[in-house]
């Protein structure tokens, strides 16, 4: 048996997230079927970051068991032959058997994209969340400077979630302005449940003038959800990318 | 009776094309609909540019005549909550009775946009045309300087048109790269029928090398469409915008 490693971009737009649920389209599940199918064994992946429904991705990161001689760089072509043309295998490789894609440190990277004009345009409404309210950059960029760092992020996670420990790194916060396309960057050690999002919500309000900026301080300080802004809609956030320390992704030497 | 004018955004994906045809969904179909609707009466739109299945529109142009009291500038609003969320007006205004979309001088400006990588990315399926072979932009660049001006496109008009003039003028011609997208943006004094198409169809013949970038003189003197290289997927495309020269919008003074 040999580990791969699929780094895998998708439009979430008709899925019902990346998670595995019976009798609903997902992508583990279309992953886990495209596989089955071309190694002709059972092959359940096991994905780095279980995006929401209508969450984009452009490298979240899954990795399987397998015996098979097709070489693994080859592998994302014949998978993606497979696959439904919303989900793209982009890179595929054998990895050592002992990485675990959420178990070993990683940086995170997710972008969430607000298009800023008077109406809607209709081709980025799957990939980015529409506001026709004035958003003021400066206002977002002093407030993303607090977020910078390892903080107790509890005010920026769901109340579904059960995680216990709250703390998070955050290497860095960026928003940035394209015409009428805004993007928020951020970049961490790892991400409670909707973190992204409650951070983009916080932000906009911060944008309209709802929240002071240095508000932001507070909020985290304060460790409860009520203090922060809404969680902003799905389709705005795309995983960008998630880059792996350490090298821990090392091909075992062949004997 | 007043004339209106309407700028329209859609995502051609889910269309049959700009122009009614009995039975299928068309972006000029769903106007008629939601005006009809809105303003209680029959209401037919003329287009400005009959864009194909698929292509998508940021500024096409409408006009239609009506009796109503809603004021020009409100209409959109009212329209947009009637219509799809794969078309949104943009703007709407009262125009001069006399003007008429397509009769009156106008500089139309397209965008083609390709994909250059080797994996097709899900998210820019719709909006881009995906090509895993290596373009040379610089090529590509020298060949547009050839399509600048006034030429007859015969070269660049596909079989099925019944256009017998074919002499069109080209403003301006850029191709452009951002990371792996490559944007060809072309003005002109009007557009044959695929001629954006066959034109970026052409320039990636020329980005691969199967077309040199001066034997672009030759095929717009040929007059010939066995010439120029194949018609570019619908879905690369866009219409970005229309502008009409000598004020012809110029709104009636009220008396």
């Amino acid at each position: 048996m040999k580990r791969y490693m699929l780094e895998v971009a998708y439009d979430g737009t008709n899925y019902c997230g990346w998670q595995v649920q019976p009798g609903k389209a997902t992508i583990e599940g279309e992953l886990n079927k495209a596989l089955s199918d071309l190694l002709k064994q059972e092959i359940e992946v096991i994905g780095a970051s279980r995006t929401d429904s209508g969450v984009h991705g452009l490298g979240n990161v899954a990795v399987f068991d397998a015996e098979t001689r097709i070489p693994g760089e080859k592998l994302k072509y014949a998978l993606n032959q497979r696959l439904p043309e919303d989900i793209r295998v982009q890179t595929s490789r054998e990895v050592a058997s002992d990485f675990h894609p959420r178990h070993c440190d990683s940086k995170k990277t997710y972008e969430y994209r607000i298009l800023c004009r008077e109406v809607e345009l209709p081709t980025e409404r799957l990939y980015a969340h529409f506001t026709y309210r004035k958003l003021n950059l400066e206002r977002m960029q002093r407030a993303a400077t607090y977020v910078v760092g390892e903080h107790d992020f509890k005010s920026f996670c769901s109340a579904g979630s059960q995680v216990k420990e709250t703390v998070r790194t955050v290497y860095s916060l960026t928003v940035e302005q394209e015409e009428d396309l805004i993007k928020i960057r951020i970049t961490g050690s790892g991400f409670l449940y909707n973190m992204v999002r409650i951070i983009a919500g916080t932000l906009m309000e911060v944008g309209v003038g709802a929240i002071e900026p240095d508000e932001m301080r507070e909020i985290i300080a304060g460790c409860d959800r009520g203090l922060a802004g809404p969680t902003a809609p799905a389709r705005g956030l795309r995983l960008v990318k998630i880059e792996y320390i350490h090298n821990v992704i090392k091909i075992h030497k062949k004997m």
